[in-house]
């Protein structure tokens, strides 16, 4: 296992350690917890946002607490559901009145955790709390039919969830206003990824899965899980043009949509890549007639060390647009 | 070969056509040429700030131009210089009247062909250039003597000489001036990394060089010069006191001492990792009665998918706190 810790048990502790002693003017804690991560920089009055997760994905999910985006995050251990103690703490510390917003990605764990912490928030503190799960991976699952549940898996397209929804509360929106924006944000995302070597979770100490030297897993989810399709590894071209194939027909996107995209690398994957990736992505998308609007590259929801890259669309109205564009100061995001 | 790439030898033109579509408000090309990236937002009458290098190091080097800091970048090939033809047509672009300062790394190729160009721009052009080289590995070389040349590697720690020479050149400094700070920066900071694999050049297609599944190189270089010490790998805390020892030695930093810590990952390790590392630090700097003034932690200059980390330090007065702490906006890096 080629890693840099310390004992494994004491891998996530350290890890928010060092965080918080990076970042004092961002980021504290609450609760005499480490896990209980909550901004330094309340703004008495807006509608808090919450989320939480496992460790193993930084910079999510804590990484976006700071100001224009989350209040507060419960952290997990690696890719395990923090606690609905846990998420009651951050939601009690965030709250000013006006409510708290939870944003999670769509796995069981966490799904029960927040709902348990909603309802404690709801009849013990009175704090009034709506949720918004995102589940955005096409690869994960058939697209949603009407009064069914979504069974997607949420991956790096919450970012998108985050930024449009931290815009709207720090705008001074009521709380059912910004639930009504990460809704919407959560319904225009759509996500692909593909793997190309497996992560080691450091209390495991060995790889979850296997792949070959020159293979590659289309489809592959940010804990290992499997994705769609496994073959030899293709030029890039042809690898992004397969995915964006498969995420513009799902919404659809249409010729003269407008979308940001996010080009996320999973950990180990070069920077250079993304950005070769990134060519491809504007070359298919002006073929189709689909307009972007802004690009976000680099590593914004990673898998420890895993080599591959995802590919997020997020299909703009003027209304995304304006709190997509809104600044953000967070440790591991800044827009001006 | 385990990379989301097309053919090799076009691997860096796309990676930056890449970069241009994602950051057209920050960056552009002149002299009709992909490698010759300058700025989009040249500011009449500043001191210029031209880097350049081998590329396979993102965000090096290229990622520090934008506002606050660097004005252009020539770009060569993986690991490979680039000329000094695409170096002075950089010089020209982004020379408006107060002359250019060279930032580099102390590597041969890039020596030559900048002092061909600056050659070049003062006889042909008459534009004023003077060379800062940044060399501060610890591990490559024994401390410069007297009167002789510095023979150290420049690695991540030239993040701290952009950031301060990118300060002074926006307060409007002159070049001389400019220049002063650069050097000062370059004298005062040192740089120790460790590698935990090898990097793979895409025309090259394997490993540099082989390193076992349970061993680390303590103090290998960005291209993977040899370090000091090859061995098992050892729990981060270990590793850390290993590294900052040499450090804190060199300069050496005393007690009372003020510094800015930069802690880079090399590409494939982990962020969590890298937090483990920063915790690390401030215990043993805390002990040894040196301040942090503050922590930049994350992927600075990689080497390709190289995992491992450097620790670079860079020794503080008040002016070069002032220059570190102004406002930059670049593809890689914003500070507020």
């Amino acid at each position: 296992m080629k890693k840099i810790i310390n004992q494994p048990e004491n891998y996530v502790n350290e890890m928010l350690e060092g965080l918080y002693i990076a970042h004092p003017d961002l980021i504290t804690y609450t609760n005499d917890d480490l896990r209980c991560l909550v901004t330094a920089n309340k703004k008495e009055g807006k509608v808090g946002i919450a989320t939480g997760g496992g460790s193993g994905h930084l910079p999510l999910f804590l990484g976006y607490v700071g100001k224009g985006m989350l209040d507060g995050c419960s952290v997990g251990d690696v890719f395990q559901s923090p606690s609905a103690e846990q998420m009651l703490a951050v939601t009690k510390a965030i709250d000013s009145g006006a409510g708290v917003l939870y944003i999670y990605g769509n796995y069981n764990g966490d799904i029960f955790n927040f709902d348990m912490a909603a309802e404690m928030a709801d009849f013990e503190e009175d704090i009034p709390v709506e949720s918004v799960v995102a589940g955005e991976d096409v690869a994960s699952a058939g697209p949603t039919k009407e009064g069914e549940k979504n069974t997607r898996r949420g991956v790096a397209g919450i970012f998108f969830v985050y930024k449009c929804a931290g815009g709207a509360a720090d705008a001074m929106l009521n709380l059912a206003e910004v639930k009504r924006v990460a809704e919407k944000a959560a319904d225009n995302v759509r996500t692909m990824g593909v793997a190309l070597t497996p992560c080691i979770v450091p209390r495991v100490g060995k790889p979850g899965f296997n792949i070959e030297e020159d293979e590659m897993e289309i489809g592959m989810g940010i804990h290992g899980e499997t994705g769609i399709r496994r073959g030899k590894i293709e030029p890039a071209d042809q690898i992004v043009d397969e995915m964006l194939e498969k995420i513009i027909n799902d919404i659809p996107y249409v010729s003269g949509n407008e979308v940001a995209v996010l080009v996320n690398g999973l950990g180990a994957t070069p920077l250079d890549e993304q950005y070769i990736v990134t060519r491809r992505i504007n070359q298919y998308l002006k073929d189709k007639g689909i307009k972007v609007y802004r690009y976000y590259v680099g590593e914004y929801a990673t898998s420890l060390e895993m080599a591959g890259f995802s590919i997020s669309l997020l299909k703009l109205d003027e209304e995304l647009k304006g709190y997509l564009d809104a600044p953000a100061q967070t440790p591991f995001f800044v827009q001006l």
